[in-house]
């Protein structure tokens, strides 16, 4: 069960984005697990992708596709399957990413580069290329403006519930929207993206611009939320600017139009990479982890995910246990050189557990424990040493997390 | 249930070397919590210490002791107490661990930096002090040789069983042995040390040679051990030599027996340092990480590690699911720059389970399927890049690990 609203909102649609989306039995029967994004025309989109080493066959082509993208015809569509990730699939998961490009490609009358294609699932495992094709041609068939919520559900795994965000803005007088969705449960520690997100406007904005947003996005969002510590092999995260709305082209970051779209993508970012925390795989409840008072945001980070990380604290959150102890551990081990504990404080939401290297003096387990019972948790450090300050996003360690990890593909 | 064979061995008495205990009553009643080592004069002692910034108040002074011995007495006893590591309790804690120091140097009559304190147990609470001095008679009251077993009960935690290794060897004729005891069973991810471990020989060693001694044989042992990714705050590793059972004195690390003591230290610190992953919290299996092939042991180490802390990996051996496609996520997330995964290969037992980057031709889910049915499971990965190699040793991830740390101080 996913922790606080996660209800699917109201999502406006973006004018120039169509969706279709199909049964393809990539893994299982009976289930939508094929989504076709249609970009309009003269789109701008911008992607960033996982960092590990080994990247799913579908982010190495469409990071290729992208880069093609820089000096010849743009994407215009996106293909995403659930069930597979096509990661360690080899040379013939390489050519299982190219031959579902090439199929749409076809049936569509555009480049094969001109196709992104996206998989989330089980790593090892080669496609059922054959249905997956199968499938094409159906979510073609039912492309539409309004099927958000159905791609969302598309494309999840052990997800419980679909992750949408969707805003209206308006710009010079002209209303325009940000609509986009995410995915992802498990093996989550995004690095420079998340497993799945797309995210689309309809403004009208410059091809560096949507990718520079994307990036300044992402590093407040995605980047900051972990469950299990783990990277997955197929993080993508990608914005879309349709431009279908109508209105002047944002060409420069001094705009102040620019800064109106900043702000709405920051939340919906921020949003959709929440929405991937409070259903992380049997997470009971929601952590914040500030780290204030730190000489640069990167040790802020490490303190922060040192906590978020830590299986005891994530446990003892589980228990609604307010063993700080183990919080103070993983400050220390952190690695922060010459870190001096005496000044360190720690709160539990407003409750200063922490100062001067030891309990605070009018810290009562009472009211640790009352904090401790609540569903969202702040976990607030001060390390006394500088200005920079970070925030990361985490969910507590539960029985059914081992009960959903043992049990997945089974 | 720990995994394997743990049973308390037969414990050769180390000459020079006395032990008593007694019921202190630090945190629960009706348990031994509290043990005394007798050293005997002449006795040359190093130890290595946690690197998590929070040392714990005994840990901070047990160095500041050691590093007096340089050049005054050498340390006579040492202390310990199990349930409370007194650790994050500030200067009121410092006071406490120089409190039962100097009441053990008063009814003893040594001075009080020749004794070593250690504690182990929650963090964030101060000492019952009172009742842990009034514990200190009683323990010196039994002091005895044969207690090694008492000993390894009396620092228990979440441990299941009594941790002990023990050898007879020979040099020059002489008969001697070797005989320590290790506590730990969560936040056990040691830097430099493990939680607590204490190994004694009868050996004549020069001071310097049984630091030496004590460095290189951690490095392999305890300092390549994980539970849960997690640095205690209070880890300790001490290593004794008494000289009492005769011989001339070891000087040179070229004396010939220098080699043999570190067979046997290295032998007892390996079996100490898998004790207590064999009784990792929850653990169901013991699992051996072995990276091969890289270019440096760091970035050997670096993937090992990638492994055994994944908690989607722990959860599937868990499982038994030969779920490898998450193993190859961790290597590609442990950092490695410019890693060619067409390179590496991977071994579930001796099962070839990955190569050329995806699964082996010859690979079948049910010869993995039967490696990871073992109660001892050995992953071994070659990057295929150089010739260095490490192994670091882990357990799995079960329902039991979020119980023990969900209940644990409740």
């Amino acid at each position: 069960m996913a922790v606080g609203d996660v209800s699917f909102p109201k999502m406006w649609t973006v004018a120039g984005i169509k969706i279709g989306s199909s049964e393809a039995y990539v893994r299982y029967p009976n289930r939508r697990d094929l989504v076709i994004f249609e970009l309009a025309e003269g789109s701008n989109i911008a992607g960033v992708f996982t960092q590990n080493a080994f990247a799913a066959a579908p982010v190495v082509l469409s990071k290729q596709h992208l880069a093609k993208s820089l000096s010849a015809d743009q994407p215009r569509y996106l293909i995403i399957n659930t069930g597979n990730a096509n990661a360690a699939t080899g040379t013939i998961g390489l050519e299982n990413a190219e031959k579902t490009c090439a199929h749409l490609a076809k049936l569509t009358g555009v480049q094969s580069h001109q196709i992104l294609p996206f998989s989330t699932g089980v790593i090892g495992e080669q496609l059922p290329i054959e249905r997956l094709l199968s499938g094409i041609q159906p979510a073609l068939d039912n492309l539409n403006a309004d099927s958000w919520q159905e791609a969302a559900t598309g494309i999840m795994t052990t997800d419980t519930a679909p992750k949408g965000a969707s805003e209206q803005f308006e710009l010079d007088g002209i209303t325009y929207c940000m609509t986009g969705i995410s995915k992802g449960a498990g093996m989550i520690r995004p690095n420079m993206a998340t497993m799945l997100s797309f995210v689309a406007t309809d403004a009208p904005i410059a091809k560096n611009l949507v990718e520079q947003l994307l990036k300044t996005t992402v590093e407040q969002s995605f980047n900051r939320i972990t469950i299990d510590g783990d990277t997955s092999t197929n993080d993508s995260c990608i914005f879309i600017a349709t431009g279908q709305a109508g209105g002047q082209a944002i060409q420069q970051s001094d705009d102040p139009r620019y800064q109106v779209v900043l702000d709405v993508l920051s939340r919906i970012m921020l949003r959709l990479a929440q929405l991937i925390v409070r259903d992380g795989e049997g997470a009971t409840k929601f952590i914040t982890v500030t780290v204030e008072g730190g000489v640069s945001t990167q040790e802020c980070c490490d303190v922060a995910y040192s906590i978020a990380e830590s299986p005891l604290i994530k446990t003892a959150l589980f228990a609604s246990d307010p063993n700080w102890g183990r919080i103070v551990m993983a400050i220390g081990k952190a690695g922060i050189a010459q870190l001096d504990t005496s000044k360190v404080q720690v709160w539990l939401g407003d409750v200063r557990i922490c100062r001067d290297g030891g309990a605070a003096l009018d810290y009562t387990e009472e009211a640790g424990a009352k904090v401790m019972a609540e569903k969202e948790i702040t976990i607030r450090i001060d390390l006394g040493r500088g200005t920079a300050q970070d925030t990361v996003y985490t969910c507590d360690f539960s029985y059914d997390y081992v009960k959903i990890n043992a049990d997945y593909r089974s």
